[in-house]
């Protein structure tokens, strides 16, 4: 069990819905992930607070920080205090991206909480071009970490293509992004 | 007239609000300022764009992306071609900030028009302490300047006190802001 | 089992938040109810929609009225036709209700779908005085019934007291309501 | 001058965007009109102030309702009482509706002031169908006035066709709108 994770050093993550994917999760990532739809379905926060392991939790379409911070409460109520924080993006009135990224959340969180916060510039705009800008924007606010949407064949991907980076755009970006990880007093890697 | 600036090298602005506003300040000011409240007063935006000074229109709080480009066509409709585009947030449900800073924006309006980009972090949020950081990210997000609010006394200020630098501040922030400017290949200057 | 139900003709409905609320709750209410914070736990839906009882499908927060059709859509793909769909309102800037009544929504719906519509005034605007007004609103604009909050002692409440009526003034609101049903051609009773 | 009005028992109403135009304006109308975009149009609320005319201030697509009771105190500051206040819709996620009609803003306004307040459901929908159910709601939920789109031709109107009612709908809607008028205690005419 884990077994890519221990010989990669790389840490796998799921995103889980419901119990039963939580106790079969468990078996094989590093980490759960509760999606932006259950940032508020306090059942699941709490099994995955149960559950141990580290939790990325996304921010809600229409969360204020407030909430995300109290939906985060619910994890570490059961005893786990591995909590992630991951803006997504929010929904607004602007159309031209598919939410509206809120990088102002980083300051703001930092002021409130001492979670680790990571920004996913692919899912806030959905569009390709926009993640390598706003991925530079999360660190150079003050981002932990960021997730980033990877597919070796967007064009034909299930879900999410127009949003996903190429292999090769993926390294580009990752070689842009170091620079801005040092000006923050990080070090950078995958 | 405008000596100041002539012998400084800097520019001076003057937001207005009215014709008279306008033919008043094109006597001593370089450029012209459209305030977010005003983003869709038309016969404003054709009175500015008939003084010929070029003119910074902030985007209006609750105006779209094409809205804002639609707004600046009435300023360059009359033969000025001077147009710089200020992000300064947008109205939605989070009031941790006082509006919500859409950087997400510099990618879009990249991909839609070759006018100037600059950001507003201290309107957008009204809070000193995020300017810094929301300035580098404005900064890594593709922006060509910024729109930075300074005092000299924020305390005793009689508008916007909370969210303005003080000198100090301000140029501990300038200097942070330059390596960022660099690996976006640019120079840095007030 | 549902033998109040049964003996005064009036339904009983329970919020479920899980599969096993939803294994209880069958035993003993004659509808569900889908919360706001879960309209898009698609995991729920589908179980609730397996459960066979009627279920109120309250609008998410930020869900529009197309993401909140397609929510409906996961509880009759089980073979569960009765969805009642239930506007609460939906989350905007403005603070001075709690969220902002959609009953644009109505007639919105009534074109592209058949389910019920009701409408819940307390929880939209969270203030016992906005109620009333608001009640009215909903039949006018075309509900197909409502959903208010009513509490013996809203004063002493343990939740949402100052959205509840009490009984008095619940009774005199649908004396108030009757002839607004009138006018819609339908009969009204609790 | 004003003639049509005198004869009729009509008012009359302009929507005015500058100085000049409400210099015009008040030789030839009863009532003058302050547009959703020139809410926060500071200077212009002043000038509307000091015509001495009645004046429409239509809420700001992003205007929380104290700042719309704020902009309504520049015209009174100018010495003028007479500003009526038009609910048309605010600026949400949701686009099957062009915006997203505020009705608990009735109610809301009548707890805090003595301005009359109408409804406009046809800027704030910009649909047809939607217009007759949401009129009727604005009248149940306590509104002193509708202003309603009509045209003679809307298929070949020059704007806001698809909002407007025919002569024949709106005779309609008027018989349909007197029993609620009667249900809220008031007399209904055009």
């Amino acid at each position: 069990m884990k077994e890519a994770g221990e010989e990669t050093g790389l840490a796998t993550i799921c995103e889980v819905v419901s119990l039963d994917a939580i106790n079969t999760a468990v078996k094989y990532v590093d980490m759960l992930q509760i999606g932006a739809r259950n940032m508020q379905n306090f059942f699941l926060l709490k099994e995955a607070g149960k559950a141990g392991l580290p939790v990325v939790l996304k921010r809600g379409l229409a969360a204020t920080i407030d909430e995300w911070l109290n939906a985060a409460e619910y994890i570490i109520s059961e005893g786990n205090p591995h909590v992630i924080l991951c803006e997504r993006g929010i929904r607004t009135f602007e159309t031209s991206t598919r939410n509206t990224l809120d990088l102002s959340a980083i300051p703001v969180l930092r002021s409130k909480t001492h979670f680790p916060i990571i920004v996913d510039p692919s899912h806030a705009t959905g569009v390709r071009d926009y993640v390598p800008p706003l991925a530079k924007a999360g660190i150079a606010a003050g981002a932990d970490g960021l997730m980033i949407e990877v597919h070796n064949d967007p064009e034909n991907a299930m879900s999410d293509g127009p949003q996903s980076l190429t292999f090769q755009q993926f390294e580009e970006l990752t070689k842009d992004l170091a620079p801005y990880s040092s000006l923050a007093g990080r070090s950078f890697g995958i």
